[in-house]
């Protein structure tokens, strides 16, 4: 039997997806070969590599003049290619601080250059991330950096500041829900929560932005390097992307983006609403910034937590526990989390509440 | 029918390793989730990572004061993260050209540090790697840096120079015979040539050396980050380990590194006993040198070549073709390429030959 997975990353990924991976694991489309022993050079790898890009610019109406680029590393790499690449001599970057993810941006940037937080609310709780009216942005900064949402606290940007360099670390909702791309000058994402597979990072930059990069930066940390090279400078993470092409495919079939945050809003608003008629689950972020990819929340005690985590392990719902960092409950519901996998949860949560309450 | 696959990587996988992730792609042994949708953290995927380090501790006989690492980005992510943490301010390290890898390795340590080419046979042509005597070592070097396998020239080193820190390049021969590795500092070698799918490094380090790091390194570039989190510092591609792990265990079946070494012997003198006897394959190794791994020849005419790559494709000999930088044949013949597969090539070059010769 399929668990219902609320693993906060590397996370559920759809059936349908794994299925076919599955299916031609041996033998990609009768070439006799997997798909992961091809030569990222050779025409099969090519045609998925291409698909992939081409299935992101469609899903996102990506404008002309970005890239999409695979890289590795994960969102932690980015943290300190982002300076490395874009914070010139001299210059200040703006970040924004809403928790976990946001403050080891901050702490790799301010390792490289000069750093300005222009919003903290990284340790409040019930949890949130800035608004547009508190940021207090430095004149002619390089860029404002923000994480659209906090995977830890269960928080989320609801929409974005102007500024003419916005950078998001969105590995933890990209491809949730639409997204004026034209918005942002790099947008980043380690692919192991709504994407694929853990192994590959998605990078969509504005491309005259590359160009900054001294020619002190090494060459495989330069933006420019794997726009120029089709993110072929070496050897791709072919697998990781081949998966990734096919959950851009399965998105697709789900009504695209509009199609995918109608299914998430609809499957987050059951689990906030239990909240909001409970005086037993306590949700952890404020009302108008809850994300609709990880909800958080915690229960009258400790103990009564992890009750709650065994015994629903029990009935199939897994991983339910939240960041050690944090404690209390986690449900990473991302783009693959299927709504009866919600349904299921609700049902044990109320059957647990009448029980212990 | 399976494919005789000669690509130079990502390359051929062991099909038993193959079929049996594609038996449990969906349902890892029962838990209702793919391997790739586990947690990084959880109790299944950290017995895989462990077990994977374990077994290549065990292959290779590493001694106590090593890690091993998996790391990101390929070996051309090394090329620069070496002289990062390695290579400090205003010493020297010494380098060895063999090639076109060992020349990028070059190239990034240039940008970074004061290099000095210790021997230089990048160029020649029949290609080979330096002899230790006509190495030119600067005194108090950092590190020796060398290629241990040209993949795109076929050239391989048989003995290694003794060194401080000896550091190697093994992308392309890594776990394909026994080494001492007591004799290094530190080896890496991507994935995808002879341990399993393109998208994890690994790297062996002596323990030690990582603290030469200076703190003005960003973290995920740091060794010592790597080493002090067993590799999870962040999300590691959870999917390339665990196919890692069972190469490593498809190994020991083999009979260790003694085991695979000798096959791999066997399979290289039967392409390289052919040119022997032959005035119409020339090998572009010279002899003493010639690697274990990746065979390179040539015809008399590159229209005889075009025709050899295009008639032996048809008979399910596939993706001989040389690098795009040098031309020629080339057959990857990595501890997964099966003995059977040789045979069939050399029946299929001994039948082109009495054609047109």
């Amino acid at each position: 039997m399929r668990a219902y997975n609320f693993s906060a990353g590397p996370a559920i990924l759809p059936e349908e997806v794994l299925k076919e991976a599955a299916a031609e694991l041996v033998d990609y489309q009768g070439t006799g070969m997997s798909i992961m022993e091809m030569s990222h050079r050779g025409k099969d790898y090519s045609a998925v590599h291409d698909e992939c890009i081409a299935n992101i610019k469609e899903l996102l109406n990506i404008p002309e003049g970005y890239s999409v680029l695979f890289m590795t590393g994960g969102a932690s790499t980015q943290f300190p290619l982002i300076p490395m690449n874009l914070l010139g001599e001299g210059e200040t970057a703006d970040y924004t601080n809403s928790g976990a993810w946001a403050k080891k941006a901050i702490q790799e940037a301010q390792m490289l250059g000069n750093v300005n937080i222009a919003a903290d609310c990284g340790k409040e709780i019930p949890t949130r991330v800035p608004t547009i009216d508190e940021l207090q942005l430095t004149d002619g900064a390089a860029y404002l950096h923000i994480t659209s949402n906090e995977t830890i606290s269960g928080a989320q940007w609801k929409e974005f500041p102007e500024h003419d360099c916005l950078i998001a670390d969105m590995s933890s909702d990209i491809l949730s829900r639409p997204l004026d791309v034209s918005k942002f000058g790099l947008i980043y994402a380690g692919a192991q929560k709504n994407l694929g597979p853990a192994g590959i990072t998605l990078v969509i930059i504005k491309d005259e932005l590359a160009e900054k990069c001294p020619d002190t930066v090494p060459t495989i940390f330069r933006y420019k390097t794997h726009i120029e090279n089709n993110s072929l400078y070496n050897t791709v993470p072919t697998f990781p992307v081949y998966m990734l092409c096919l959950v851009t495919r399965w998105l697709k079939a789900q009504g695209g983006l509009e199609g995918m945050q109608k299914i998430n809003e609809a499957k987050a608003a059951k689990l906030y609403d239990l909240f909001d008629s409970s005086d037993f689950y306590n949700g952890t972020a404020v009302k108008e910034f809850r994300s609709t990819m990880n909800v958080t929340w915690r229960l009258p005690t400790e103990e009564l937590e992890a009750e709650f985590i065994a015994e629903a392990a029990k009935q199939n719902l897994k991983t339910l526990k939240g960041h050690r960092s944090v404690g209390g409950i986690r449900a990473s519901i991302y783009n693959a989390f299927p709504t009866e996998g919600i349904d299921a949860l609700i049902a044990f949560m109320k059957e647990f509440e009448a029980k212990h309450s």
